[in-house]
């Protein structure tokens, strides 16, 4: 377990809104991470963490500045985490948005130049909770939503890792991306050609197949969506998830779009959500 | 009266958090604001409007972005406008945080290379509220509150106009610019070398003089702010508005830095203190 370094921490609605760096043995570089402890974990209690992975071009930050969920974490005492979207620094890029820093699509790459850093399924599902785990007081009950790519990521993760997490729910996930053109561009350049090896990380494909225990869903898209339903399809998702038995909550909010005005607007619902899961 | 033309609109917390830029005729430049339209404004009815002046560095984005005020200007019903810093774009600047563009300290200044544009007192006491009052669904009821700077600007129009505002509210206000390195250097370079002239814009002189209507005041300021108290001098600005007469609130936050995350942790607070003076 290698150590972690604060590099800002603030008060806020009685927790601490803070950001740490460390080395990723996943990702053979340093990561930056984002959390915020409700009170309820400075005053001695140990509570659950609930993961929230971004969407294209963000980093560990605009969740934390942009989405007002620490009022609703601090109500119901339960820690927010937020990793980056990908490797940064002296790691390999690209001149597109879809590939490279800001867009690792939590995913194992297995493909060159990628593979020896872009390793942010492994880091999100397994190095980072026990970190978090090992170093804040919190429980190992966990939780875990995101926002477009980031909805992708949380769902993927959720299902193949039955029993790890209490729920998941997403803002306009981007569920089918094998069937879309940017997720096969990603996924050729990160997995290879071979689509076989994609399905590992297409929520709509994984719901079909999965057997463990299910977990309860959370979806929602904005109808002025300029990804919807186009690219995004979530209707999709659901169909496929309800057919395999998930019980899955889908809601249309009409009038808004693809943006932190959404998030910021229903994320009082979602913590909710997660907090019913975890037995809040 | 001229033309306000939209650069974003979005849908938030079933209202309308959008952007417009316009010429003002005080600034003689282009100006960007930003108004939020709680879901009561689109729905044919006439709000109050609160108006938010910002701290040194922020534009017309940052509040609308961190505040996560929209969740409770939404429940009142009230609108909230937030104008810029400064003129911007083709118009002086220094190198320095203190002075140019993104600290207007809200004067109107009379010194070259200034005057020509930095006529931020004007601006947001006069010209903006005309301009709001004649584009958008509110009424004639005002308030007004801001942050460090901006908390500044707050209290002095406030103070200075009389029956204008319903109430008058501050995060970590420079209470007493003139007693202060920052405040004599940028009222020297806006204003000149008189102070005489400084005292028209500074709340703690303000105050001792202001001889109409009391309005109500609300100050709050976090404990662990790095200004605090030697550069903000709250307590000397309440201390001087209470053996005044004024009706005034000052809470300290242990804690609490001066960031918006302090902000956002209280913005609940001071947004409902508004609502009862606009009598919601």
């Amino acid at each position: 377990m290698t150590a972690i370094t604060p590099i800002a921490e603030d008060k806020m609605f009685n927790g601490s809104q803070a950001r740490y760096r460390h080395f990723s043995a996943s990702c053979q570089t340093g990561m930056t991470f984002s959390i915020y402890l409700p009170p309820q974990a400075l005053q001695s209690y140990q509570v659950p963490t609930l993961y929230w992975l971004s969407g294209l071009t963000d980093d560990d930050e605009n969740f934390s500045i942009r989405a007002g969920a620490q009022r609703f974490a601090a109500h119901w005492g339960i820690a927010l985490v937020t990793p980056d979207t990908s490797p940064r620094g002296d790691t390999p890029d690209s001149d597109g948005i879809e590939l490279g820093h800001g867009a690792g699509f939590y995913v194992n790459a297995t493909q060159v130049p990628w593979a020896e850093h872009y390793q942010m399924y492994r880091y999100v599902a397994e190095e980072l909770p026990a970190l978090i785990e090992a170093n804040f007081p919190v429980t190992d009950q966990r939780s875990i939503f995101g926002h477009s790519m980031g909805g992708m990521g949380a769902l993927q993760i959720a299902l193949k890792n039955p029993g790890r997490y209490a729920a998941v729910s997403a803002f306009a996930p981007l569920s089918h991306p094998t069937n879309t053109e940017i997720g096969r561009y990603a996924f050729t350049a990160y997995l290879g050609n071979n689509p076989e090896t994609w399905a590992a990380y297409d929520p709509t494909l994984l719901v079909q197949t999965a057997t463990a225990a299910k977990l309860p869903i959370f979806i929602e898209q904005g109808d002025t969506d300029e990804l919807y339903p186009e690219i995004l399809q979530p209707k999709t998702f659901v169909n496929a998830a309800r057919a395999h038995g998930f019980d899955v909550q889908y809601k249309i909010r009409r009038g808004y779009g693809h943006s932190y005005h959404h998030i910021a607007s229903f994320i009082d619902a979602h913590i909710e959500f997660h907090a019913d899961a975890l037995g809040l």
